[in-house]
């Protein structure tokens, strides 16, 4: 089973979370929320709680199997922190899955990580994916390598299949 | 007097919005709150109101003499409608002000406005705007042509004064 970083903020959307957060633990996942700081962050719309257990800044990308980024500005806020994208560069050097959804390749756009991959990500921020050297594919799931990446919630169902068919 | 249409939309800086928008009509500037639909939006953090007086559908851009477009998350909400990316293209081909704060650069980039041009920003879209050809200067006010760009609320006071300047 693996031990995944959920790497979350303030204004996550909240299916984007709690669908595949449900799904991943269902099949016997561990998540580990992974913020700026320890504490509580909610999300934009419906107000989910959600605990960060750990500050980003005092863990390794070698404690995690996966990594999950979920939507909404929570990857905007993220991102604005550099121990965030650092951590982000760190654990994509190991090959291991990056699951994101909507906004979420935001941060790996600022980690600099999208040069020749294929992606997807939210209607906003098309342009963003492509002048980051990826070529953006308008799918409900794109899968590049260690790379999972849905555009929007509606997306949900097939990013939880492709997401819990890469951590088998 | 200039007549400035004003980009907004939900979640909204709020003192990007005001300060500016307080100070343009103090100068005698004439503001139309433009949006994706008439009514009213909110600001992020205060919760300040602003009416949407025009949808930016039935607007063109000989209306105006200058565009505002404050920051927050606004502009991302802004850019996931083809009819704003269209008009900010349509504006910007007058050559008249373009003046943006903090996020407000986004809108540009999804316009692909920013090629070769001297900009600034948020913290969080820095890696944007030097992914669309821009350069990004770190000071609190740039000014390159008819763009005037800041990068976040402490920027407010030399942002305004360079815009006031522009529009004279």
């Amino acid at each position: 089973m693996a031990k995944i970083g959920v790497l979350i903020e303030n204004m996550f959307e909240d299916s984007e979370y709690e669908k595949p957060a449900v799904a991943f633990k269902k099949a016997n996942h561990e998540l580990v929320h992974l913020g700026i700081k320890k504490g509580i962050v909610q999300g934009e719309k419906a107000g989910i709680k959600v605990k960060v257990e750990k500050a980003v800044s005092d863990v390794v990308a070698d404690d995690f199997d996966a990594l999950f980024i979920p939507g909404g500005y929570s990857p905007d806020l993220l991102r604005s922190h550099d121990e965030a994208v650092d951590f982000v560069k760190q654990f994509a050097a190991t090959g291991k899955p990056i699951l994101f959804i909507c906004h979420g390749a935001q941060l790996l756009i600022t980690a600099d990580l999208l040069k020749g991959r294929r992606v997807t990500g939210w209607k906003s921020i098309i342009q963003d994916i492509k002048n980051a050297g990826a070529e953006y594919l308008d799918q409900e799931v794109v899968e590049d390598g260690n790379f999972i990446s849905s555009r929007y919630p509606a997306d949900i169902p097939a990013f939880i299949k492709a997401s819990l068919d890469k951590l088998k």
